[in-house]
């Protein structure tokens, strides 16, 4: 008797070297099981795959967000295959792998798409990178607003299979084709099916996404009106909608974007292990080096204070220390504006109350840290780890008084940085905590040293 | 002629303080507009506001999740209609609210609920925070598998207005009342009239939330396979579902969290000009003083160095410098790992991968940094900027090593950091920012003493 796990190894090997047998495996599958499958395989196995799963189930494949490598696997399948399976694919989709395919093969899909297809392909590339309509798909469900509520089901029955969304209908009027109302299907099934089509709508007004609108409004209008959809609107006209789980990826990628600015980096979008040697190289060297440049600030603003340093050691002791509170509580701070700012819960007029805010909450994390300071030294000297010199007291008062401003100072600078970068143009999330920490470095020794030298004038200095 | 500004502001004024007007003048709003609105008024107004709303309406502002302060809402409107209004509210909704509301105030409200909402809401209270338990609604629409297509419509149209969505529908054995299969209006309306219900049914796998699973998995199902509903499944039967829409709050909380916790302070759920002082002294004190005080061991660390301080004042002046690069680079490492474990791109178990990966890019990197380093400290030295001595060379010499340990090091604890907090049962996105450089300042003046012992032995110290 052969051991069970062994004939389950073989049958597995056969499997995956026989991309027919693998195909079939994966049939019953839903789309998005099938896409990490293929994520694991090597390239050539996984067009191979695609190539014998049923036509209707690979366009369902290409249409999956998660398909990773587009390019690569769009490429190396024969051109008229992919041309026929990227007809089925919905727009937005398509557009969107069609910015990562690289020339001349784009061109040369492009040409073989269907001449409605890709003048709706070329639309939607030419709108910039994460604008409405730039996500948008133009597979959308609209009737003329002459329609009843049972015209209006029969010709979503119809038109249920080709449209990303059949839950937002699209109520136009028959002369000029403008967005009168949109039903969602909801209503439409409670309807009176000879009543007209718009005696199902809903009272209040219409909520609409402009083409150019940022992706991120976009999210923030579904989120707040609980919408399944959002139609972008061009003069009147529905152009193309927005779906609820076009906004959930966008959100996803933005939540990565977001924490890994935070930390210091350029954003990436692939996922850790995918990312090449060089690229991560260049994610992560442009910004260390640019806040190692800004940080050399900090040896020469030491330098200046070089007689100081000679004639009180003790006071380089408590320079890491006193520099790292300045830089926590700065980055603190920026984290609760950046979130403040993206969900506009604050705009860049309100930076004055949130001033007032900072000060008095920097003072007193300030002064409580300073008491801790003076304590830590005080136990120190009285318990004999340390001898501080006869000067002791006047030190731990230099050390609480410096870390009083310097708090209070990184608070204030990290409550305004995203302000300032919002208010220039910038992205608020571009504010990281090593650009806070940097910012605040050589503000807290120039700080430290001019205490040091107010309060020990006359004894170490 | 009186200025219309005036006029308007009078007009205003007018309105601010009778709520009866203020009501009828929203009466055509969207609810999520009039939640705004209240949100901007004292309690008091908002309460008479609610009251003179139609009751349909004050049920739908009561069931948006954006509304501030319900606790004192609730509570300060009459007991009677607080009960009757929360009798229309989605389970879900009201849990959320009970979650929030104190006792006495909490019994008082629940015993004046009907028998069936009562028990619902005692059972969802049950459930720990952020299960799909405590966020599911109660509310769904489900059919025996004996329905045809027709019957189900029918059915939908007369639930249509009580259901939280009517676009998922879970079809259950007549029996055993478990869940069969989940159906979608979409496909519903596709169907023959009067086939079968099931006849309109996907083939593939159910996909269905455990009571307890976390709030987190449930966003990634329905973002995984674009559902608009995940049917909550205990023992076989739907006890409730979660929405897309509650998904997506959960999201934008999420973010915030991960952000301010990266931030290094513990997560704020209420907006930054809301939270009180000493709330904010709480939420950034304890971590402040945490961090403050493993900082101290720097102090320590210097004091154990203070022979070679004496000797070579100028190896202070690139602490800072030194010791922020070992912070930013963890800092960069700690962002990527931490999103790459919350997107299951990564697990425990790939820690090696991560740390053989981690080791080149921190070499790479502190080898880059080290560069810049010795070309800043040969240019201050020949054109005259400062003067490191007769051994600046080695000097330079040692900062660009130090450097190189530093990165790599800090590199290297920042990556594996989010992996040892998931090991131990934490979540990865605990790991922040001010965290990681509290880790690896303390290293960071080690590895610079030593190297400077080993270089500058027999010169400088």
């Amino acid at each position: 008797m052969t051991d069970p796990a062994v004939q389950n190894a073989a049958a597995k090997a056969d499997v995956m070297v026989n991309p027919a047998l693998l195909a079939a495996s994966m049939i019953d599958e839903r789309a998005p099981d099938i896409v990490e499958a293929l994520n694991d395989m090597p390239v050539e196995l996984a067009v191979a795959v695609l190539l014998q799963l049923p036509p209707d189930r690979a366009v369902e494949v290409l249409d999956q967000p998660g398909l990773e490598r587009e390019p690569e696997l769009v490429t190396q399948l024969p051109r008229e295959t992919a041309a026929k399976l990227l007809g089925g694919v919905s727009a937005d989709r398509v557009a969107e792998i069609f910015r990562q395919v690289k020339e001349p093969h784009r061109s040369e899909l492009l040409t073989l798409l269907d001449a409605d297809t890709r003048v709706n392909i070329r639309r939607l590339l030419e709108y910039p990178k994460d604008t409405a309509g730039s996500i948008m798909t133009t597979e959308f469900a609209s009737v003329p607003s002459t329609y009843t509520v049972q015209q209006t089901l029969d010709y979503l029955r119809h038109v249920a299979s080709s449209r990303e969304t059949v839950y937002a209908i699209y109520v136009l009027d028959p002369a000029s084709k403008k967005l009168v109302r949109t039903i969602t299907l909801r209503r439409l099934i409670t309807g009176d099916p000879q009543a007209p089509v718009l005696s199902v709508a809903r009272p209040g007004r219409l909520i609409i996404a402009a083409p150019l609108m940022d992706r991120e409004d976009v999210a923030r209008l579904i989120s707040k009106y609980d919408l399944l959809a959002v139609p972008v609107v061009d003069h009147g006209r529905v152009i193309g909608i927005v779906t609820v789980d076009d906004i959930i990826d966008a959100m996803v990628q933005k939540s990565t974007e977001e924490v890994q600015k935070f930390g210091g980096m350029a954003a990436i979008h692939d996922s850790y292990m995918e990312v090449g040697f060089w690229q991560m190289m260049k994610k992560r060297g442009g910004w260390l080096c640019a806040l190692f440049l800004s940080e050399m600030l900090t040896a020469s603003a030491m330098q200046g204070y070089e007689g100081e340093l000679e004639k009180a050691i003790v006071l380089t002791l408590f320079i890491p220390l006193i520099m790292s509170s300045g830089g926590n509580s700065g980055s603190q701070a920026t984290s609760l504006l950046i979130r403040a700012l993206a969900l506009r819960e604050l705009v860049v007029k309100d930076w004055w109350r949130v001033a007032l805010r900072e000060i008095p909450t920097g003072l007193a994390l300030g002064v409580m840290l300073g008491l801790v300071g003076i304590v830590r030294i005080s136990l120190w000297q009285y318990l004999g780890f340390y001898d501080y010199g006869e000067h002791w007291m006047l030190i731990a008062l230099t050390v609480a008084a410096a870390l009083v401003g310097i708090v209070m100072f990184g608070s204030l600078t990290g409550s305004m940085l995203p302000f300032i970068l919002q208010w220039i143009g910038f992205d608020p999330a571009s504010a990281s905590a090593p650009f806070v920490a940097t910012l605040v470095d050589v503000t807290g020794l120039v700080i430290y040293f001019t205490v040091a030298s107010m309060i020990l004038r006359g004894t170490l200095l």
